[in-house]
C-alpha cells in the first residue's frame, strides 16, 4: 500500500461534471489499495471573479490580508464539493482547509512560504481509511492568520504535503498530458517527454511552459519528491520529473520554450558610476517590473549602454520609472523595440557540451533570423528575436536538436 | 465610549454598492466614538447558489460536514470584502472567520449551538482601535471542525458576541425599518413599534414576522442584551427589544402576526390507548413535519378525534406518514382542509387581561369569520380561519385592539 498525493488544478475542477470526473480518478487510485491525499485549486474562474469584486471595492491596493481571506474561499468550495462527490460515490472522505491540514506558513500575506506541516490530523484520517481532500494555495500563520502561497500555490501545497507525508508519489493533474519538447499548440513535431530532471523542469517552468509552478519544482527537488505531470481527462501516463532524468539521457537539448510579447529597452549613455545600474533595477523592481535578460556594453570609460528585456505590457510603466530616475542616473536617452520573442533551449546535457549555444545561433542564422539578445545558464540558452520568426525558429531548432525523432511515449 | 455589535443580513450586503453602504453605516457608529464589532451574512443569493451546486452532486443527502465546509465560504467572502471597503475608506479594520473569532460550538453539523466564545482576540483588536468584522452563522468545534448555526445563524452570532463582549447594544440591520404591529405590506394601518419585550418578539418571530430569528431572541433574553431592529438603508430609529417594553405599556395587544398556506388535518376514531398520540407525533417529527396547533376531542371512552395544523406544502408527506402509521395507530379515517390561515394576537399585557381572547373571538364573529382552531399561551392567542378572510380579520383586529391609534414612531 502506497501513499499518493494527487493535485487537480482549476480547469480540472471547473464545473460539477469535472468534479465528478476528478472523484472518479481519486477513487481509481484508492481502489489500487493506496492511501490518497487530494489537493485542489479553486474552480475555474472563481479566483478571477473574487479578485474582480475586490477591485470594485479597492481598485488601487486592496488589503493583502483581506485578499487572502477572500481568495481562500475558492479552494474551500472545491474541497467541500469534491468530498461530497466522493461520499456520494460511496467512499469515506474528509475535506480539510489549509489550516485544518496543519499547513503553517510565514506571516506574509499574498505570497507566503510554507514553514512546516503538522501532519497528525491527515495521518489519523488516512489511517482510518479516509480519502483526505486538502485545499491548495492556503495556510495559516502562528497567529492564526489565513495566508495564501502566491501563484502556483496549489502545486506547492501538493508537493509540500508529499514531502511531509513521505508520499510515494505526487501526481500533478492538469489539462495537458505531460511536459512536451515544445508547445504542441504551435509546433507539430512537439512530443511528450517521458521524464525531465528537476533543473530542466525549473528552466522550462520559468520559461513559461506553464504546467507546473517553479516553486513547486524547487520544493520537489529539495525533498526529492518524484512528480508526475499528467492529464485529468486522458488516461495515458504523463511526464516524470525526478532528480536525474532516467530516459533519453543522450538528448542534449530536452525542450524548447518560447514566448512573444517581449520588448527590449536600451538606455544610451549611462554613466559608469558605481550604483547607477543597481539604482535603475532597484527602482524597476520596486515598481514590480520583471526584467529578464540584461546586457551591458561599455562604450567608453565614462558611459555604457544598457539593454534589458521586459514583457511588452510593462513598457509604459517601465518608461515612467526610467523618466523618474533620469535625474538620478543622468543617461542620454532610451530606445525601445517591441514585437520581439524569446526562444530558449533547455537541457541538462548542455553543461558538458559547449558547442550547443553555437549550434543554436547557427540554426537561427541559417533561418535568416537576427538575434537581438542572448542569455545563457548551465542548462539553458535564451535568445531574443523578432516575434514574426518565433514559430519558424522553434521548428528549425526542434528538428536540428532531434527533438522530433523519438516516437511519442506510449499511452 | 460604548461597544456596539452590528449585524447586517444577506440583502444588506447583496452587492458591492450595498457593501460600501454598510461600510458607511459602520464608520458612522465608529465615528461616534464607539468600538464596533460587525457581523455579516453571505451576500444575497450566495448560499442558495452553493446549495444548488451541492444538490447537483448529491441530490438526496449531501454530507452535513461538507455542507458546512461549503456554506461557510459565503460569509468569509463578505467579511473580506466589507473589511476591504472599511480600509479603503481610511479605517483600520480586520476580518475574522467564526473560528478566528473564537466561536466554539457543539459538534453538530448544520445546526450547532454556540457553547462558548473566546473573546481575547476580538478584544485585543478593539483595544488596538480596529473595527472587527466577524463571519456570522459559523463556528468551530473543539476538534477544529467547521460548523454552522442553522437558519438565522448570523443573528445568533451577533447576539452571542454582544453577550460575550458585554456590548452596550446589538443592532440588527435588515431590509425593514423595525418590528411592526402587523405586516405593513398587507395592512395599511400597520405601524412601527418603538419597543417590544423579548417574549413578545419571540412569539412574533415564531409566528413569521421574519425580521429576527427566534434563537437569537432567546439568546438575547437569556443574557439581557438590548436589541434594536433597524433598516440598513433608512436612517430612522428602529424597534428596541428589551426585557420590559418601556413604552406603550398600556397596549395589551402589541402585534398581530398572520400567515396563510395552512392545512388542518383531522384523524377520526383514534383509539385512546396510551402512546398512540405520541406515536403519531414522533413519526411526524422524524419525517421533519412541523406540527403547529394540536386539538384533541374525546368522542367516547375508547376513541378520540385529533386535529392539527401544518404548512400546506407538508400535506402530501404528512398523509404518507399517517398511512404508514395506520396499522400501528388503527384510526378510522383522515380528513384534511386546506386554504386556511393562522392569525395571532401577541402582547405581554394579556397575561393579566383574561378577556383578550374573548374579545378576539368576538371581533372575528362580528366579521363573519368562522374559527377552525384556537391555541393560546400567556402572551398569545392564535386562531386558524379560512385564508380568504385573513387580511380582513387582521384589519378588524388591528382596529379593535387600537394598534393603529398611536402615531408612527418619529424618525
Amino acid at each position: 500500500m502506497g501513499l499518493i498525493v494527487q493535485k487537480f488544478g482549476g480547469t480540472s475542477v471547473g464545473d460539477i461534471e469535472r468534479i465528478n470526473n476528478v472523484a472518479g480518478r481519486v477513487i481509481e487510485e484508492a481502489g489500487n489499495g493506496n492511501q490518497v491525499v487530494v489537493v485542489v485549486s479553486a474552480m475555474g474562474k472563481t479566483t478571477d471573479k473574487l479578485v474582480e469584486m475586490a477591485r470594485e471595492i479597492s481598485s488601487s491596493n486592496p488589503s493583502k490580508r483581506e485578499m487572502d481571506m477572500l481568495l481562500t474561499t475558492g479552494e474551500q468550495v472545491t474541497i467541500g464539493l469534491l468530498t461530497m462527490a466522493l461520499i456520494q460515490k460511496g467512499h469515506e472522505a474528509v475535506s480539510l482547509t489549509g489550516w485544518q491540514a496543519g499547513i503553517k506558513t510565514e506571516a506574509l500575506h499574498g505570497n507566503a512560504r510554507i514553514m512546516d506541516i503538522k501532519t497528525s490530523r491527515i495521518k489519523e484520517l488516512l489511517d482510518n481509511g479516509k480519502i483526505v481532500v486538502v485545499a491548495g494555495f492556503q495556510g495559516m500563520t502562528e497567529d492564526q492568520e489565513i495566508t495564501t502561497l502566491g501563484r502556483g500555490g496549489s502545486d506547492t501545497t501538493a508537493v509540500a504535503l508529499a514531502a511531509a507525508l513521505k508520499a510515494d508519489r505526487c501526481d500533478i493533474y492538469t489539462d495537458v498530458t505531460g511536459v512536451f519538447t515544445t508547445d504542441p499548440r504551435y509546433i507539430k513535431g512537439a512530443r511528450k517527454l517521458q521524464s525531465v530532471s528537476y533543473d530542466e523542469m525549473l528552466e522550462l517552468a520559468n520559461l513559461g511552459a506553464g504546467v507546473l509552478h517553479p516553486r513547486a519544482v524547487e520544493f520537489a527537488k529539495n525533498y526529492q519528491i518524484p512528480l508526475e505531470v499528467r492529464s485529468s481527462l486522458e488516461k495515458e501516463s504523463g511526464t516524470l520529473i525526478e532528480e536525474e532524468a532516467s530516459m533519453e539521457q543522450n538528448l542534449i537539448v530536452r525542450g524548447i520554450a518560447f514566448e512573444d510579447g517581449i520588448t527590449r529597452v536600451t538606455i544610451f549613455g549611462l554613466p559608469s558610476t558605481r550604483g547607477t545600474l543597481s539604482g535603475i533595477f532597484t527602482e524597476l523592481a520596486k515598481n514590480h517590473i520583471n526584467v529578464d535578460i540584461i546586457i551591458q556594453s561599455i562604450t567608453d570609460e565614462q558611459t555604457a549602454n544598457l539593454s534589458f528585456s521586459i514583457k511588452s505590457e510593462a513598457l509604459e510603466e517601465t518608461l515612467r520609472v526610467l523618466e523618474k530616475s533620469k535625474c538620478m542616473a543622468a543617461f542620454d536617452r532610451v530606445e525601445t523595440e517591441s514585437n520581439l520573442a524569446k526562444v530558449s533551449i533547455v537541457g541538462s546535457g548542455m553543461v558538458s557540451n559547449p558547442g550547443v549555444a553555437a549550434e543554436m545561433f547557427e540554426v537561427l542564422a541559417d533561418s535568416g533570423v537576427q538575434i537581438k539578445m542572448v542569455s545563457t545558464s548551465e542548462i539553458k540558452v535564451s535568445t531574443v528575436i523578432e516575434a514574426q520568426y518565433m514559430v519558424g525558429a522553434v521548428e528549425a531548432l526542434h528538428v536540428a536538436f532531434k527533438l522530433d525523432e523519438r516516437s511519442a511515449v506510449k499511452a
